[in-house]
């Protein structure tokens, strides 16, 4: 079941850098880092934390940027699961060399 | 410099299931795998070689579905490092159980 307003508020207010998105129950950051290699490493830590909690997310990378989007399919809106895996991406992306 | 349209016609003629793309230089392809744990399985083989290479993709992922867009940035338009890509892929692509 998606995330009602009220428990939303705090949640995302935990997240840095994270916006909603038009037209669907998502949410959408941009992460830039200082080259592919790096782009590509923090997608692979997070690769392996999306398996282990079977949540994907949908990203788009070209060179040293990746866009990602977090909603939760079987749930057809955004939930604690999406916020989770956000909050780990702000994470494994501070814990690399920013551009 | 872009692939003249004589130099297209048989890499292009080579390669698997790309179509060149609207308003753009560019091939794209979109590859289907058994799982997420497959397609990172392919996207990590092709982020090693394309750093090898120094010629990275723009790529979009979500779950099992990798969608990938090769154009050459410096020259404007496709060149023979794209199409070089584009072949390994399919290589890789093949190596991995599909959907």
């Amino acid at each position: 079941m998606p995330l009602t307003l009220e428990e939303r508020a705090p949640l995302l207010a935990s997240l840095s850098g994270w916006s909603t998105v038009d037209d669907r129950d998502a949410i959408h950051k941009r992460f830039t880092f200082a080259d592919f290699n790096a782009a590509f490493a923090f997608m692979t830590r997070v690769a392996l934390a999306a398996e282990k909690a079977d949540h994907h997310p949908e990203w788009f990378n070209v060179y040293n940027r990746v866009e990602v989007t977090l909603s939760t399919h079987d749930a057809n809106g955004l939930t604690r699961r999406d916020t989770d895996l956000a909050a780990f991406m702000d994470r494994a992306a501070a814990s690399l060399a920013k551009a």
